[in-house]
């Protein structure tokens, strides 16, 4: 049964914004949850609103989620990459909606629960999903599925072994890895795969509809910011991957992995670790003694199809 | 102003009843929150609906919370001294009531939110205080006053260190401390002061109720279950010392201290650093260089004063 | 039989002073070992030869020791009490010998195994013991006694939970409490029973002699050094506690007690976690399911007791 | 200038017998020190003396080192690859010779210090040469050269994260990797470049010395234990990298890293955290804002030429 319904939990964010736009068009989307991540709180949450307004969805709920981790404060690395509003290079409408009364928490377990054969689509910090999950038990096995943009199967951006989404909040990591939900991992492994440098961006400019000259200003400030910092002029096109596995399994090479979060080391805080010493086809059976497979690790990806899809949801946008 | 409305938020547990006893004694009590602790949670919540029918109570609305802590799963520990069904050594009547439909994270959120002045007394593992936090960041500054029964300012009970209710949800306790919540601490340190041998209870079932005499088994069952572990004859009273804090001021010494939860520790996670090098009397300057104080410590109780509150409590019952 | 050799691996430091003085008069003194600690290593290895040429025991052999904890650097809290000389507040005759061409490590383990019946008197951090431990499996069982000042059974002093010489080197700590050797521990607990005021000093300075108007000068500036932290006009007599447990055990309560020490805690890392759910008078049985006592606890001290010592030892020196 | 002299650090192991074997041909070897690692101390020093025995070389002095690491005990992994003796598959001649009085971590602190220009290749846990550099501090710059096989710039053996050399004792590679030694890491991103298969192993025999036959039935063994845990019909040649890099250096392809090593991590401890957002080009200059390397990471090897220069060996073996 292909999934029809979605919500993505988000902290746009650049990358972020492309993925609200895959996933508004691929899915039923049933709301926009927020949480602190690339920017404070209100800030992503004023992105989304944008954005929605921007590709002509204002009336798709955004519900506000967690200023910050569950253990200590919300970080400032992304300021580096995505500017003090989260969405520094381009100006997007002001939303015309407002958000909704319910807490991100409280709108990510109702919705799930009352639509079953909801997907979750995660490209932030996982608090909301962590705190729904514990607050109520049965969450995690009523997500049909949840595709998780985040740690690295290899090495990390924000430290050597951590990736941002998975270090600002590893604890939220953790309790989400431990679910038993049926996560899809699209870590830095996968994304680095699809970059996009100014070649790319400029296809999707050609595309000739206003989203898709504000998402090329937006990708084109982005993909500069991070050139600054990795010296590489092609920066990837993180969250959109997120999306994709669900919208186009097609493109992606995918393996069965036991992934746990680390949340007490040194060096290692936040890091996922990716049992590469079992790493099982779909449907191998697990030699005795290993961990369990607890989820289904994007491998590859075929950069080319997701770039289509970006040009073929630029073009069906205002 | 005299704090007039409280909800309890517990894990009952033997010492949890006398606690519900006295908060329904002296607050306008506002619900019932449960928490996997000394039992799972389907046993506590259980368990709190029973107490509430014993002491003439059902209408007390009673909210079902979180099966375990945040990170990993619930410790069995609790059983040792409080038997499989959390309160072996009495049969309690059924709850004629039953939960409600919210989750005690929502219905913690709302009740506070609702009705400013309100007190918590927590008497388990802080998990849905932490969630509840998390998901709504004005609450932590919207309780009146929390009283919390854990910790230990010297030793702990379920390891050399750590006390049982902080050490079953370290993350929770961490968030529940690092909250800026009014918050006064009720560890070990105190909790001993206040313990009852065979005399106390004896004096209990004196008092003559039906409630009375159910209280006085049940805590004969709990203290004889401590001392085959401890070897003492009586057993603390820890949370209606929590209950107390609020309900008679005057029994306790208090001082304010700067109090962290150790998260990391191989021999002292889920410990409370109780920061000894400075403790400051109520409205004392804090030097510079020295942590500020994020809690008031219950330091000294006149235990024959917690005594005498119970046995109002007691004869006030059916 | 009572022990009559000993070696003392220190690191003077104001307290370092009296305790090499105590160890000269009651013990076949087979040498001094330094370590840094309350300064770096070269300063009290220069400390370690003044003190000998001051009271008279120029031909005690010295031999220098390591410069830093096993992991990361020496820290420099040491100084804000025993100033950047590690002897702030007295001048010392410059040492007439020299540092023999041993290290402390090859010269513990030598002198200890040709030595049966050896006793070693830490007073500093305990790197030098521990890598000697690993250097050379047989030696914790050959020391005839290790008493070390270190640790605390209720909470530290440079932080919240870890005493100095304990959190200065909590790797090696670690390897000396897990190595079967025969340790008595005299932690901040004990030593805080032993402080110094001014009216104590002023009866070290009056026993006369020159070494007693040095130690009253140096003791002097330490107390000083400590109230303008503390706030405290006594200052404990720290170190020369663990020469006493062996010179005059009949000053002391002992009793049996578990010590591990905290390598990983955030806020407890260094800390020693004295099981105080068990103390074991000497001789009695371990109950089933607790951890073995691994140490000699020294819980009281005869403090008027000590000061006698010191002043007999002042007496007898130059 | 050409390395000469060489100490080889080993716990023998099948590896570890190929590496003698080349240290021994390369080097003037100055001598083999010993460690707990793939089987207990006593019997890999008795494996030690046996392969110099064996390759005609008795006269090499054999210095017995710990026990096990420095926290902890030692750990029994090896037994699965290398079987209770450590070298299980063939019977060494026993050693002619026998060990030399002096510890390990004298030795090795004697024989470099008076040796300058020396080499020390490490194929075990790295707790000799950690309690030597802290034993005297010069140590560590003294070292000509440190080649260390252990470690991983990808994924472990021993647990997901970790190598066994660097895991059997993570505090010793942490004092090692920030001692300023001029290391260069040999990790299992490398070794597994380097795996032989049954072909390779002919080929190793077909040589037709004596030693060419034991190091065949040797090698044969390990391949076959290791093919029952990893499913792979080929076992990586790990310890013979570390030789290979410093005597033919030709056959690598080398960048710089900084490596640091997890201590506290409850999925990590014992990784060697290669940061991969940056490897420089021997020679290049270091960003600002990053880490600075602290050793030379052999990337790619050439593993026919190793396994040439294997032969070579053998060949000049009895």
């Amino acid at each position: 049964m292909p999934l029809t319904k979605a919500i993505i939990d988000c902290d746009p964010g650049h990358d972020d914004v492309v993925a609200i736009l895959l996933a508004a068009k691929h899915f039923d989307l049933l709301g926009v949850t927020t949480v602190g991540g690339n920017a404070p709180a209100w800030r992503v949450t004023e992105n989304a609103l944008g954005v929605l307004e921007l590709i002509g969805r204002p009336e798709v709920p955004v519900a506000r989620g967690a200023e910050g981790p569950i253990i200590g404060t919300l970080p400032r690395a992304g300021e580096r990459v995505h500017g003090t509003s989260g969405l520094d290079g381009a100006v997007l409408p002001r939303g015309s909606n407002r958000v909704i009364a319910k807490r991100a928490v409280e709108f990510l377990i109702d919705t799930v629960m009352a639509n079953p054969g909801t997907a979750v689509i995660a490209t932030g910090p996982l608090t909301n999903l962590a705190l729904a999950m514990r607050a109520e038990p049965r969450l995690a096995k009523s997500i049909a599925r949840l595709s998780f943009m985040g740690g690295s199967a290899t090495w990390g951006n924000v430290t050597a072994a951590a990736e941002f989404n998975a270090w600002a909040d590893p604890e939220a990591a953790h309790v989400v890895y431990s679910s038993g939900a049926r996560i899809t991992m699209c870590g830095l492994d996968l994304t680095r795969q699809a970059a996009v440098g100014p070649e790319t961006i400029a296809r999707f400019r050609a595309v000739g509809t206003r989203t898709a000259a504000v998402v090329a200003d937006l990708l084109e400030h982005y993909r500069a910011a991070a050139e600054r910092i990795t010296g590489s002029p092609a920066v990837p096109l993180h969250d959109p991957c997120a999306v994709a596995t669900l919208a186009a399994p097609e493109l992606f090479t995918f393996a069965r992995a036991n992934v746990t979060v680390e949340l007490r080391g040194e060096e290692t805080r936040g890091m996922t670790v990716v049992d590469q010493r079992l790493v099982l086809e779909e449907g191998a059976p697990v030699p005795e003694g290993m961990p369990r497979p607890n989820c289904r690790w994007a491998k590859r990806i075929e950069a080319e199809g997701l770039f289509r899809l970006v040009e073929e949801a630029l073009a069906a946008c205002p």
